[in-house]
């Protein structure tokens, strides 16, 4: 059947939503997961390694970049840019690695521009009350930045519909389950199945 | 969340691939499937029994369910017809079964076009000569059916593009592993999550 390329999975979510930690706890459990790993013009924070949270550039390094076209999406908040690199996802996605990527929605919206094949899945607490509630026990949050990040969700839920999957975090390592079933199940779809469709295809035709 | 509606599916797939089986391990291993029921104009067979293979009609009568839009789709061969009743497929539908409906593709497609939402699943051996060789080992049919059957199957394949998954059966047992996934995969699309989406959405914008 030939070497089957990756998937492209951008994963987006409410703050709060545990996005992180289902990442992390899907690339710990299975192999087949590649971690995206975003380039920023922001200074490290303490432990914080380069090439392991991000890949640090500066501004200028980073324009470089999105002058040579080597990113597949970029965003500025507060004066720094976020963006991802282009070459690694692709090189993953080459070695049949399905690749993730946390992204915000018009991240997730441009990156489903330029590849269309690319899953989209969205992340989200069973409800409100307790996606507040996580963002509370947090306990490192101040009451304002809580109130922002509810105002942003709220904002954020509003495109949730150009998503292609809803994943409803409630048990951790039910929704890592469910997460890569999607996932498994999308490398079953008809149009990442050309080579074998056009193989059986002519297979049949012979034995005519 | 309110109650979740079924998800219809389609199996469709080569004489040989193992569709039957398939569908009997899948709905005796799991509860949330309800298989579909065709009516009939043939005979039974010895063994067959009413409601159970077929629902056996007289033309009459199933001349009558055409003309009030009783089937799903329908079709005729060699003088007999082959219809898949509307009623037991919504009702299984509403009560939030699974639905596998085993037709070929001139069927699947109708029903594709009235039911957009429906699950479109094409099954087939790893290889054309696995296909042969299966239906040479069954050792009941004459190789002029096997020759027609393989035919056919060219035929078919064409049309395979119309289908969203393709599901490749080696392993009966992983086979039903994978159409199970992605049946389960299938309930977490944005797009049967409409209640959910609504209600979140609404949610934060109260707590704003």
């Amino acid at each position: 059947m030939g070497e089957k390329k990756g998937v492209l999975i951008v994963v987006s979510g409410f703050s709060g939503a545990g996005k992180g930690t289902l990442m992390k706890c899907l690339t710990e459990k299975y192999e087949n997961y590649a971690l995206s790993i975003s380039a920023t013009t922001r200074s490290p924070r303490p432990g914080e390694e380069e090439g392991r949270e991000y890949f640090f550039r500066t501004t200028e390094e980073f324009e470089k970049m999105i002058a040579e076209d080597q990113l597949i999406e970029y965003a500025r908040y507060v004066n720094n840019y976020y963006g991802t690199p282009k070459q690694y996802v692709l090189e993953c996605l080459e070695k049949g690695k399905d690749v993730l990527l946390e992204i915000e929605i018009q991240g997730a919206l441009k990156v489903k521009e330029k590849y269309p094949d690319a899953l989209l899945l969205f992340v989200t607490p069973p409800d409100a009350g307790e996606l507040k509630k996580r963002l509370v026990s947090r306990g490192t949050e101040t009451a304002e930045v809580i109130a922002s990040r509810l105002m942003r969700a709220s904002e954020e839920a509003q495109g949730m519909d150009c998503y292609d999957y809803l994943v409803i975090n409630d048990d951790l390592q039910a929704c890592v389950e469910e997460v890569h079933r999607i996932i498994r199940s999308e490398h079953c779809r008809m149009g990442r199945n050309r080579e074998f469709v056009v193989r059986i295809q002519s297979e049949l035709e012979m034995n005519k």
